[in-house]
């Protein structure tokens, strides 16, 4: 099974500051984790701050991949390109949240890409991207 | 470990009614596959169309379980009162849905209960419900 | 033909109270002359000021009955459990009103049930249930 | 007993076009039959596209008739002069409708002339006119 | 100096119906006395109940006219039709209205013709009307 | 007959600023021709700033008036306290604007004084005082 | 004098979990404590966690009682059947809310229930209760 | 091909009024230029001012055109029931504006009858209408 | 004890005018009651129709008082600067209404001093003061 | 004559999925069509996902082209960068759309470039362009 | 050149409450300090509660002074009338605020004054007003 | 003291076009300035049309500069990711606007970033810019 995990802007910061709300531990490190817990799962990764470049990324894993697992990060409440092209493609995407984005500010509560995604995982912290490959481990069972 | 599920209303319908949406299994024959699958977890389950039954059970299971999945229904969308429980008990709450919410009605977008909740899975069919025991057994390790 | 006719929250206040808008006559007494007027028919009736009891009954008598009569009440403006029991279940439901909702409180317009329901008659006073009934006769026909 | 019907804007249509929606029985057709089932009844009939034409004939129908039945379609949305109108004349009016005008888009579900009509039926196809007559029978009784 | 009054949908049953809110002189009459007390004006006079042929007399009597005096009843609230006629002709336009539209429906509040009037009179009663031709006498010396 | 003018604030400055907008005629200028105009009429007037003095001065004024011409400028679409002192005395108040406020920024459109006095007159520049004059002349005969 | 206290949704967690924001009394003994101080009142006492259990208690105390202190907790701001129970009773019902709800979440500012208690107190702890109280003593005399 | 081309109210009026923001050509005269233009094509021409005739045209022209270009005017803004025939009828329409409505005020962007028709093609002056033929004809061959 | 009872905008005109609302007793009548029922309290008293003059005297007012009860009449509603006074004095502030605030005119639900107070209490006419008093006596203890 | 057509988010996958909706042909071989089509005229082309490279092509096409056809994709609906490009440079843009952007969900109504464009033409499917490039031909004679 | 500063409620409670927010310093000694910095600027302040006297400062420090510096306080969200000061008056005025008002409830997020000041300095503590001052000297180079 | 100037898009168009609302001098003229009028201070300086690329951008500055003057052009308006970086980094920002943006389209109204920046200096011209530096010196001493 092949999976991708595509992180959008400012979760390259994770770890690293506001650690009183995100933890200390940054995702690259989590991901080593969680390629050593599934060893029969291809992983890949990438992380922009770009919205064009989530875009593109997700065009060219089509086909290639068993499932995306996106957090789209602060463009989860204002980009409907992306959510087009989640439309777009065949790839099943699942959303996922670090925290709980009900518990912050009203405009993170809207999210344009939910409607095209298999479903949304959030507040989890980085549990959340586990839940995610759990999901597609059951699927595919 | 003891988990409780709650079911709110009209949740007894699935698998014998609009099973082209929800599919041909009830939650009861899903429920003693769940146990089977987890033998060590030791499961109860509660289902009403009750608002006021749903608080009575959510202070009623506090202190005595590590965990609540509750999926409230239509409830959610409208209860302050099962929102006041949730923030009022020690017992981390899972919110979860079977439908992806955020596909439907636009008033069902809305989640009274989900700034209390520890977070939010939906859109994976019954296996939302697994997830959300996935998470309680990560927590617990 | 069966039908039954449910009863939502204060209309067993019916000819008791503001007995000048809803006039001198109970719920009660007018059950017993629609009965009289329609000995072919076989009537059933439930007041309940719980919404979770309403769901209960709908959920009861699908299959049961060849058509419901539904007077939500005040629930009909707040329930979307309620809404959900009648998508779901197979006998038609009918909407009826006493008053006439458009003439009162802005929050008297919006109703959850009404897409749901087969059709809606609001504001004959308590003709508005006998009307439902001959649309159930007209369409036995 | 006298009766006038009023159809507003594309109800002429109703038979011939979208028949998969509203049927294939024109409203002239069924007119006739309703003629024939009440032949104690002296019915009028008027149709028209023009906000303007509704209001003349509401108009000049007051004191003649013993109740009008309205049906004035999309102007039902839009139009506060004919809601003026039936404020000001002394024959009951009643509102139906052939949908369920709550089934359809949001700006359906908002209706200027209820307020000031006695009663709405909507939703039981072109019955709906023959429970606005039905209704009349039972007051006039 | 020639002035030309307008008057939209259901004007006509002032005097008539509603005799408690509206008085009971008909706008005929008080037509006929605004002739007597001003016989140096060249009055005209047009009543309808159609938004068109508000319209269509608003174009004709451009150029024609010193002054319009339009009351365009509930089409003031929902006519942007009407707004873009008095914004492209060159005769001055006063909008009157017999009640205080501010003290009824919220829905009366807003006026899509008032932008592009001269000015607006409302609340006076029939008087309304002879305070917009005191405007025009004001304006002539 | 005694009225009393009473304008809010701001409109000390008319005829000496923004002379392009409201003329170059000032207040004062203009109230001396409107004495000389109505010899029989005993005027008042005053000025203010202040949204308490007002109030002040309305409630001052009820009694000892036949009438009171009212441009409460800016605070017309702020001010519930002016509104609420209209409807407390007696003396008819009505509300005037040099300017047609529809036309302005959509903050101009809300009066709340408007429900609560007799009429409103708006955009005759300074006319639209003198056009009061003449309401409470017809209303006196 | 009679007076009846019903308590809403999660008031039976007052004094036992939430401590820091309800304090550590619990209800019970506050309600031990204001049998003690007013020995002359007659009072009862009912909570439950059900909206219909509500309107059935209101119900059936109407007649019985002097007065009704309500706190129905988080169905003041969702429920409407419980606004029209307390419209159609005789008895005088005062709302009342241990915090202050206008400091809380904006869904807590509206009260479905206020426009028809004869009064609102909020914000004084336990104290709202004893002030409703002082109120009924007041009126008595 | 036969084409018709619909114009509502205050079209009648371009090139005669306001000539600064339509120009000084009137649609009588680009109208004789588009048929020597296409003498291929039958065109035929309507204006009115009526919300009414607008709708018996377009039902009237069904069936009997290849395509209908229709500049609704102002009614594009307010008329639920010319959008209710455009999705009645058969024959394709394509809505045209003159100006760019969305460069105006904002209750121009709005546009009923958009959903129902074909295509939209605005801002382009009058040669917004020779776009739509020349859609017909690529659309033909 | 010291208290402070600061009444806003027309309550000067309570008892004069408006009788049948708010009966015929003026505030200083009731002032004299209040200070003879309550000899041990120290109290003062202050009426302005002047938002600036409330901020003023509670900013004076502060330290000096044990408690200030503030009847803000229809600034309360629009006064953000008065609720920042609050916010900045250390001596609590009740707010109280004469009238249920919540049976009027949907703008006078907003009360912008509210969330900074201690607590409100509405509808209990000029008890409403009174309760207020028992409130600091309650809380001295 | 020089036509640069800029395509946005997501325009890439014309003819490769969706097919349903968007048909089978790639905008590669549409263009390509478009180029033999015209043969005087000298196109160019871009496509991107990126928000920042769609302001970076408009900026430095401009001064070096007749006409810029603009779709913009889900960034017409989000992007007030892309409008203020629009309106800063000096060649005519044209915003087209392959579907009819009304038809679809509400949040695709909006258009922040609209009213920056010269004109906007959609609901055509790919042939929205060529009459776009019909615009530029009729503008140049 | 001479500089005018205005503040408006509660500004003078700056340095004496709330010191936790708004440090210690009164704008009493900030105002001593701002004028040894600057020996060249001949400063003035006035500080008062009330929206009257904002309004007449405003007014009679036209043409005599170079700029004004207005921290409007909580009037700043409230009040057209001082908007319509400052837009009819010639001295250019700078609106100043302490703390970040962005930063607090929503209400304070709106300025009706922004929109006729030269410019908006917030945030920057009490260096706001000097910030103000920087401004009016680099323009008087 | 090292400060680092970011813009965004469209702001490398100034002084280039539209000249007559920005003037004549491009930023990187105004910069050489700035560089020359404060020598003692270490400037860096990007512009860019992209969004992600500010992101990028204030992350990698984030530790190596004191402060950070950013002008995120219309991206202010719309990016909730810049928000979250500005937030995530410790160094100050300061929000700076050439144009006084509350006297723009209410859409420019709303500032995303406000919030989460120091403070906002709108509406100096590019003297805006140099207001900012002028507080990290005052700041700084």
């Amino acid at each position: 099974m092949k999976l991708f995990i595509i992180n959008g802007p400012n979760l390259n910061l994770i770890g690293k500051r506001e650690t009183n709300i995100y933890g200390k531990q940054s995702f690259d490190d989590y991901f080593i984790n969680l390629i050593k817990k599934y060893p029969d799962i291809d992983f890949g990764y990438f992380q922009t701050n770009s919205e064009g470049e989530i875009i593109d990324k997700l065009q060219s894993k089509d086909f290639s991949e068993d499932g995306i697992i996106l957090n789209a990060g602060a463009y989860t409440h204002t980009s409907i390109a992306i959510a087009d092209t989640i439309a777009g493609i065949k790839t099943p995407v699942i959303e996922v949240h670090i925290s709980n984005i009900f518990r912050r500010e009203s405009f993170r509560h809207k999210s344009f890409i939910a409607p095209f995604c298999k479903g949304c995982i959030s507040g989890f912290g980085l549990n959340s991207y586990r839940l995610a490959v759990e999901y597609f481990l059951l699927k595919s069972k």
